[in-house]
């Protein structure tokens, strides 16, 4: 089973870090397109979207074809049952890339806010986290997965900072009160998607200590 | 296999139905609050998101030791993948109706904003949906689901009713803005619930029909 299964469950994760790497670029063509307010760099995000979308599909059949041919066993399944749960979780992120896409179509048309919101910042530690909790994903690193659970807390404060800063604009500014709300949902938008690399990390801890501290799995059989 | 595995999956599914219950009451309680401005009603919606969350940890080992014991194929493999994935919904509901909860700390403390934002008739449509969403799953009902993907739209219009109210409010009423955003963030935790159920409306489709709309299921033993 060990022998016959191992080939199965690499090529699930290479899927899986192919699916991550698209999600990844989607978040860059995102950061770019709100950099140079640029509208055409989201039609990048879109065909993105549509790769993503496809491989969501893909995985959840490979899923279904692995569980019915081999049913693999303690981490082999808890394997699975995460890559199944971590496939939503990218699908969703680039449902938030394209929803940013669509924040920003008054955006870029009006006046930028000159008011330094860091969300380029905000972004990179957003991608960041994505790309540790796929690495600890494909390398079963339960102590990079608990960094990404760590680093939810720093993009919470980017969050904090840009409505902070854009509540008080909007008291002052009323006749820019779209584009700043248009603002706030795009930082809600990435805050998101750390919400889901973090659902990643916790998947990934599932899949690598389910055996440690829960209980009954492979002692049925 | 067929009787063996009847009583796991009937015990999987009933445990999914009152995970949902939950979810339902998390949203009658919350709206509760919104209408009453009251507080107190949300210490039911913690207590709520705790049992939801000990349900979704439950709900997911019984999964993977089901998949273990009985290797299960099919429509019973598809339903049991579903269940995984209708799981992680389920939760992230809970965690909308403490967002819920969070985002009416000030809004309480402040005068209320006179505009009919229809917000109870916006968490009767989302708890509708959650509702039918269940009932699709508990009885494989692929019509109803369907139904649930088309009253997206319903919820979205009401969403967008809300930002339409709120945006020229806060222009004309720069003192009230904190609050008006604190309604704008409530609109979308809901319409959020919306998209949960959507998912979950998915899910039992996938459930139900995917040996007629993909491939490769069952083939293989």
């Amino acid at each position: 089973m060990e022998r016959r299964s191992g080939n199965d469950l690499k090529n699930l994760k290479n899927r899986i870090a192919a699916m991550g790497g698209f999600v990844e670029q989607a978040i860059e063509r995102s950061t770019q397109a709100l950099q140079e307010r640029n509208v055409d760099r989201f039609k990048d995000v879109w065909a993105l979207e549509k790769q993503i979308n496809q491989a969501h599909i893909e995985v959840d059949d490979a899923c279904v074809d692995i569980l019915a041919r081999l049913s693999p066993l303690a981490a082999d399944l808890r394997l699975i049952v995460a890559v199944i749960k971590i496939n939503s979780d990218l699908e969703r992120m680039g449902d938030q890339a394209v929803n940013i896409s669509h924040n920003c179509e008054h955006l870029f048309n009006e006046e930028p806010i000159e008011l330094d919101l860091n969300l380029p910042a905000m972004a990179h530690a957003v991608h960041l986290m994505v790309r540790n909790a796929l690495d600890a994903f494909m390398r079963g690193d339960i102590d990079l997965a608990q960094k990404v659970l760590e680093s939810d807390d720093e993009v919470d404060a980017f969050k904090n900072r840009v409505f902070d800063l854009l509540v008080p604009y909007m008291k002052e500014h009323p006749s820019r009160i779209q584009s700043a709300l248009d603002l706030i949902l795009i930082a809600r938008n990435f805050e998101r998607m750390g919400d889901h690399a973090t659902n990643i990390a916790e998947d990934v801890i599932f899949a690598c200590t389910g055996e440690d501290v829960r209980h009954g799995v492979g002692h049925h059989n």
